[in-house]
């Protein structure tokens, strides 16, 4: 039995066999082949494999996810039916009398290099396929297993270094019970995936691929962030109790899904959701979302080779808008470049990507983009109750240049006799430290504030939040950082404005007293962390919270703010 | 007459010729010879003057700048000695009957690609050494010439992209009179230079090498940012009169070099210098600098190829306390990591440098190289005034773990009997906005504050300094920043601890008002700027600066900022 520590990144226990989402190794030597017409047949049959193989998670993508998910397979399998591909590995085996693997590789990688080597994109994307396509081959002639997450039929743990969007967009979620990964942090993208697929994970173990393998049987403890691999019969009962009383915890907190967010002396808050697309508007309802405290749109502009149009996004802010019917969602203008780059815009490297042009710095350059989203949100407004965020504001300048924008492109739909909503409230994200340091001058002028702790703490602690080297300076609880919101809220409060949060933090359980107690009006948060949020805040007296504002201000460490709160309210 | 407008990076006015910096166009075809022996003979012609031209800048680099720096040349020669490197090409010469250019540059891409792929790193700065030596060897062949900037004997303003360090090493400061580069702004590396050369600069004119052409006339106008190309006879007069008012003005300050810093209303503050190594004290002297606010201590450790010993560092240090007799000298610990790499290092690849793991950060890890330059400062801390100070501090803690390990050292030392200072202080950069926004905590616990503006400003709007689309939003005078500023200094006089301020901002005739009228006790700067800010601040009243604190605080802008501070102060 051995125990492995990391970090909590969704709540949840999970016990389960250990599958590891891993490359094989599928290094290819020279041989010498005796028997070429046989070499052929070996060669000619793991192509057949490897297409039947391709049929069957074809299939079930699609089934689970959509033909367009599933769209990808379906090229590869056109690649494993061109003969202009096979052809040459054949003849490379008759005439060189090597085996299939060195003949499929060498022959491959001539194509790789001729398509990578091409201009145009769409022949750039060949190459990939034929990438994955090979190794697929090679495994099948090499007789070791690709790991195939889609094909996934028994419950199992996923175990692997680190997931990729792609990884998780094949796990099935009937099978799939938990994940551990040796990388990442809580705002990585797999501790977001889990929290989404509401799945338990662990993250950041360091060595849960090095001491995890395949089949043994795992503990997943997404609430205090343990591993606990090959457990005794004791400890799988105590985790088999736990996970009851968790399980027991989660239909109490359904319990709460159509309530009002009251405190105990009854101050009530909203709690909100931080969603990507539409789709996700189901779970926000199902966990009882209060409105969306972030939409986040640049993934309609995400994995694709053009902006997306006017039209499509209007369709999109309408869905969102039609379905949370009349309470508030909170849209966020594109928020591009820094980690999130989109190839179609061809923009120049940056050695500092988080601290360059990114975000509202683009869009009041590339003013196109920004009218034609600006547009789209105008026209879908009437469907719904309507906010909208600017990111990354750092000068009440840009706020004064974004907001022009978006009331010319107001007068102009009027104009055009097009109905806009007349209450549209305009707002900013608080994170950037000077915008949180000039609150009180900006309260004047926006309609609210949403306050993003991911960026506002690695600014303020200037710590990039993805560095592994840094991340013992990523502190939420600093009380550098609680100082920023408190003086963000007090400065719209002066001015009468609300005050929310949609960076991680707003679903944290031990900031989440602290937020009341500063005077928090919006959490916005995984739709996940909801209900628990609720249920924790029905416990907590906004009163009490408040009366030690002064006290946890004036500390010096996150350890001593972390060890006050789990003292004075028991978490 | 054309006029460019730029970035007034180093004050002063020049009228000269313009002398491009550049590389001319080496490329090589492949001929056919004829006469084999007249090739080789050319070549071998080519080499001696190649030859010639080394022995000549190596001999003025010796005596201008030292032997250190003339070792790259001598390194030069003895490639162009070496048979193994010459002989191939006459052979290629023969063997093949191509010409001359083309053989040495197929010879020298073998030897360079051999070179470079060795692990040891000597080997593979040899590849650098035979790459200079082909390029000048290939330029006598192709009759073009390669820029000597070492070889100028009259008077010249440079005119390039940008200037590396070391193209400015090779300046002779008799003839350059001035400079002007296209790319850059007033903290890049060719500006910092040009302020300790004492020469004007124009940087970031975007296309003085697109407008200027070699021997055109140029004025280089260093205090308003102009650059004016072939100007007519009134123009040169004009500016003949600026210059010599300059001169002037200048001599008025030379007279101010023993005067103590008194405002109007006799409220004293210290003007200090910033400097890389002890060359720089003089320059600290000349200029009447009241002490060392900032001693980059990097430079002892770039531009090498393993760490320097404790005895280096410690003889370094003992020379600058001892030259600045008594006054104070801030000693920054070791900041490196973020744009400033140390190859030896073998720090991994970051993606946000500039939030990455540096400075501190480093040093509390890799304590070796702390503790080594801790007992250097400690052992020569008896032989001035000296004050240690850590940079980007961003906790508490941080400030805690770096003191108690200086303490061991010091505990250490005493213990072997070795005399050290017992007055030593203690401080921290604040560059860093959670250190700005904790500074009532930080000022219990440390000695003195040294606001380090260039990091604070691009932390605090995140926004990379040395990114050119974000540059509009580097903003010395944001209210947000003078707030943070406010607060340093607020909470260390509450503490009766001093602030000082080291950033490029101390020294700006704009900030300079300001920071008085907020309380800042020392001021330091470029040595250049010392008796301009000394002459300003006598002029200016700290009673009547103090009074526009509040006003100038709760400002919304920039713009609304500098044209108050303009106004007010009549700059």
């Amino acid at each position: 039995m051995i125990q492995l520590s990391g970090i909590a990144a969704s709540n949840g226990i999970a016990i389960a066999k250990a599958y590891r989402l891993e490359e094989p190794d599928l290094t290819v030597s020279k041989k010498e082949i005796q028997n070429i017409r046989a070499e052929i047949e070996r060669f000619e049959q793991s192509v057949e494999s490897a297409k039947a193989e391709l049929e069957v998670i074809k299939n079930s993508t699609e089934e689970r996810l959509g033909a367009d998910k599933a769209a990808i397979f379906e090229a590869h399998l056109l690649v494993l039916n061109d003969p202009e591909l096979l052809n040459p590995v054949k003849e490379k085996i008759e005439n060189e009398a090597v085996n299939a693997e060195f003949a499929m590789r060498e022959t491959a990688d001539q194509f790789i290099a001729m398509f990578e080597a091409m201009e145009n994109e769409y022949m750039r994307e060949r190459a990939a396929d034929i990438r994955d396509v090979t190794k697929r081959v090679i495994a099948h002639l090499l007789g070791v297993q690709i790991p195939n997450p889609s094909l996934i039929n028994e419950e199992v743990i996923i175990v692997a270094e680190d997931l990729t969007p792609s990884d998780t967009a094949q796990l099935n979620k009937n099978f799939v019970k938990a994940f551990t990964t040796d990388i990442g942090g809580r705002t990585s993208h797999s501790a977001i995936m889990a929290r989404s697929m509401e799945i338990p994970a662990v993250v950041g173990t360091k060595e849960a691929t090095a001491k995890i393998e395949s089949g043994a049987l795992v503990i997943v403890d997404g609430i205090e962030g343990q591993v606990i691999i090959n457990p005794s019969e004791d400890c799988i009962a105590e985790y088999e109790k736990k996970r009851e009383k968790y399980e027991e915890q989660k239909a109490e907190w359904a319990k709460l899904k159509d309530e009002p967010t009251l405190s105990k002396d009854g101050h009530r808050v909203e709690l909100a959701a931080n969603i990507g697309t539409p789709n996700d508007i189901q779970g926000v309802l199902d966990n009882g979302g209060e409105g969306i405290g972030l939409y986040r749109t640049e993934f309609l502009y995400m994995g694709r080779d053009q902006m997306p149009t006017e039209e499509e996004q209007f369709e999109a802010y309408k869905t969102v808008l039609e379905r949370m019917e009349g309470k508030p969602v909170v849209v966020r203008t594109l928020d591009i470049g820094g980690d999130k780059e989109l190839p179609y815009l061809n923009l120049p490297k940056e050695l500092n990507p988080f601290l360059g042009f990114r975000a509202i710095r683009l869009c009041l350059e590339k003013q196109d983009i920004f009218r034609t989203q600006l547009k789209a949100l105008l026209r879908a407004s009437k469907y719904g109750n309507l906010k909208i965020m600017f990111p990354m504001i750092a000068t009440i300048d840009e706020f004064h240049q974004a907001k022009a924008i978006l009331l010319e492109e107001k007068e102009k739909l009027v104009q055009a006799g097009i109905e806009v909503a007349d209450d549209i409230e305009v707002g900013i994200m608080v994170e950037i430290p000077s915008t949180a340091v000039m609150a009180d001058q900006f309260a004047k002028v926006v309609d609210f504030f949403s306050i993003g702790t991911n960026d506002l703490i690695q600014y303020t602690m200037a710590a990039d939040r993805m560095n592994e080297r840094v991340s013992y300076l990523y502190q939420p609880y600093n009380p550098a950082i609680l100082r920023l919101i408190s003086i963000v809220i007090d400065a719209a409060h002066k001015e009468g404005k609300w005050v929310g949060m949609c960076g991680e933090m707003a679903g944290d359980p031990i900031a989440i007293p602290l937020l009341l107690g500063l005077g928090l009006d919006e959490f916005s948060m995984s739709a996940t962390s909801i209900l628990p949020a609720r249920s924790q805040i029905k416990k907590l007296s906004k009163q009490e919270a408040e009366s030690f504002k002064e006290k946890v201000l004036s500390m010096q460490t996150t350890e001593e703010v972390v060890s006050f709160v789990k003292k004075t309210f028991q978490i």
